[in-house]
């Protein structure tokens, strides 16, 4: 089981050693989907005509949740994020709401589960937000983009996972 | 914008007043997946045999975010949950592994959110584990089960999501 | 120096014991101030017009840091909020922006350091969104406005503070 | 809106990109004032000829809360304080008590949000541990005194704020 | 495995179920002894006769850290701790400090843990304050002594553990 | 009282300022044990063999715990830790378990007290998980073993401290 970096030997979880690793920039963009009845969508695109409220909750949580990333996942390494943003876009056609983030570093070590944890805990908020109207919506597509940074450079994604 | 109860008249965020509400006993049930190699699963089953710290590692880190729901999604109530089980399963047909958590409390508010939360967790955690061999997983499929009491009772998902 | 709650016969700090505090429903209302320039603010309430980000973020920033209030101030104890607002209020004539919170809970203490926190960090919150464009803006008459519930009974401020 | 360096064009809340800043050491002095009865700042100054944990209790509370503050405002950068140091000052012929903070930290980010969160998180603990003698107390003049390093290069505020 | 109550059927780790548990008054007091040189000792008592800020800030440590328990360790449930006191006392006879906490609360679970880790943190801070001076201090005898309410009723230390 | 780092010439608390101190890698080892009856221990052997789960969650604790140091101990800095490992060593001819971390950091403090820091909560996690069959365990010999980097250079503790 040598091949997973974060257990040993013996088969423990322990935390890879970092203190060699180069100081680079290190970048990654994740993306996730929040399937929701045609409905649901409606609600929340005619509120932000008016406020918007919802889009920009969820933001602020997953800028917020990137932050935490180290004691959310344990093996994780505590760093620190010089940009952290989460953008939306309704995607009507297919009833979805798409979350996309951006996360950097100067640093040892990649940010993709930052960004795979600002998408994940946006959608979380945005479902948080409409389950009242919407019970079933399904969070979907949690997935990293592209990551850029590090020994294994540059990393991105095949197309077309949600479709 | 009223139906969202998260979202006051002028449409700003507010976190719903649940004083009147009554204190019953709530439970609720979520469910995740992560879609992988099927090298990836080999892996991760291969040293299930042994040690398996893979999906114990994973299994803490839900429990644990379920605690923390409150602290990340910013209109969830803080409460006090008196039970959390997060379970995995290989689905070795569909190179998957599935995740399911239960929460239970006795309180005045639901607990999707904390049920959805851990499935969440431990997902993004498998997904760090095994990042270094399989950076293109996928998590899908988030989404809620089943939940109990609670003005609304009882609430089931359609079957077959992720099929 | 017995008369401070939070300090024993001795001088030591001690958290207070509320075991055999009746539960009842608490409630209890807190403001703050931001002195700007009254270009800072003209700067806020036109971005208001359209999207208004600075006091939706502000807001959740407030009612985050309520439910973080026994992690920040040590003496205070851990409690369930069943509902947190936070409000903003533009005031142009004396060029400041008035908050004001409304915590409630049913338990068995107070609830105004959670109210008094909430105003305190979504001020803060303000402060850093607009100090590249306003530095010297000070944040003024935190304050307790009223609260309700427990032995003591119904507490309201005297008018007039910022004045 | 372009002007608040945390809304973006669209005006959504993004955390800066501070990638490309150079490390300096970086430098910010802030502070507070808790206004409160003449016999309420006379228990607290008795109290502290003996033990006086009063202040000891609230400077602790603001190194602390010093160090959370990317975690309680959304917007701020993760940092690493190098030194973090509260002090109080009692004014009797004011009846106010007077707190100042200074944070230093060798970063790409200033770190006045952290020298404010300090004095406020102090200020807020004094409240906590008086608020039983005297329920009307104010916190006022949260404010910047000075800052260094970075760009911006060396900011003082006017004299005289509080007076 | 089946008498460790956090370990289920199939050897995973699992919050246990309280939900059905009566909400009893519950209390736990602990203790922890800080070994160290007598020279170390002497000069937090001579510290101690002036401010003595030593033991001030190991208190509010150990008192935050109990409100913190369900978030460092995974199988405790949060609860809302009715009162926390912590306290020290000298033993220059045999060069110790000896730290002992009080736990309370009225709730479905126990409070030893809690009592636990109030004083092992405390203990942790007292280490961090003087090992300039002496990096050889030994932190010993952590262990719960007294704890009262619930199922299994009032269960008592033997003595004479640290001796 | 001036020999204290943490202790200002007034006997106040500040967090000690290390701007000016060098960058280097930095280490630390420490340990703990777990004293309980010759049951216990084979209970969780006898797990070990099959599951494990026990050894495997207080790891994750303690991996955990190392990363939240400065937020439980009031004076220690925030830190980047680049590796974190915690072992647990049976003992069955003294009835006991040993705990072991090592904790690493290229950065400007010492890592003494992450180590402790999670060699404390491993423990802590450890009697949770026992206490139902062997509330009078206890916790014992919390010590650094080994340090290095920095200033003072190459420390190392005593043998024979538990024996």
């Amino acid at each position: 089981m040598t091949d997973f970096t974060h257990i040993n030997q013996r088969g423990e979880a322990s935390m890879v050693d970092v203190s060699a690793k180069a100081v680079t920039t290190r970048e990654a963009r994740a993306e996730a989907y929040v399937r929701m009845s045609a409905e649901t969508l409606q609600k929340i695109l005619r509120g932000e005509h008016h406020k918007g409220d919802v889009f920009s909750v969820a933001r602020i949580a997953g800028i917020q949740a990137a932050k935490q990333t180290s004691q959310l996942i344990p093996l994780c390494h505590p760093l620190m994020l010089s940009k952290v943003a989460v953008d939306f876009e309704a995607l009507p056609e297919s009833s979805q709401v798409r979350i996309e983030s951006l996360c950097k570093l100067s640093g040892q070590t990649g940010v993709e589960m930052e960004a795979l944890t600002a998408v994940s805990v946006a959608a979380l908020t945005l479902f948080d937000m409409c389950k009242a109207v919407d019970p079933a919506m399904i969070i979907d597509g949690i997935r990293v983009l592209e990551k850029q940074g590090g020994k294994t450079g540059h990393w991105q994604a095949d197309n077309g996972a949600n479709e």
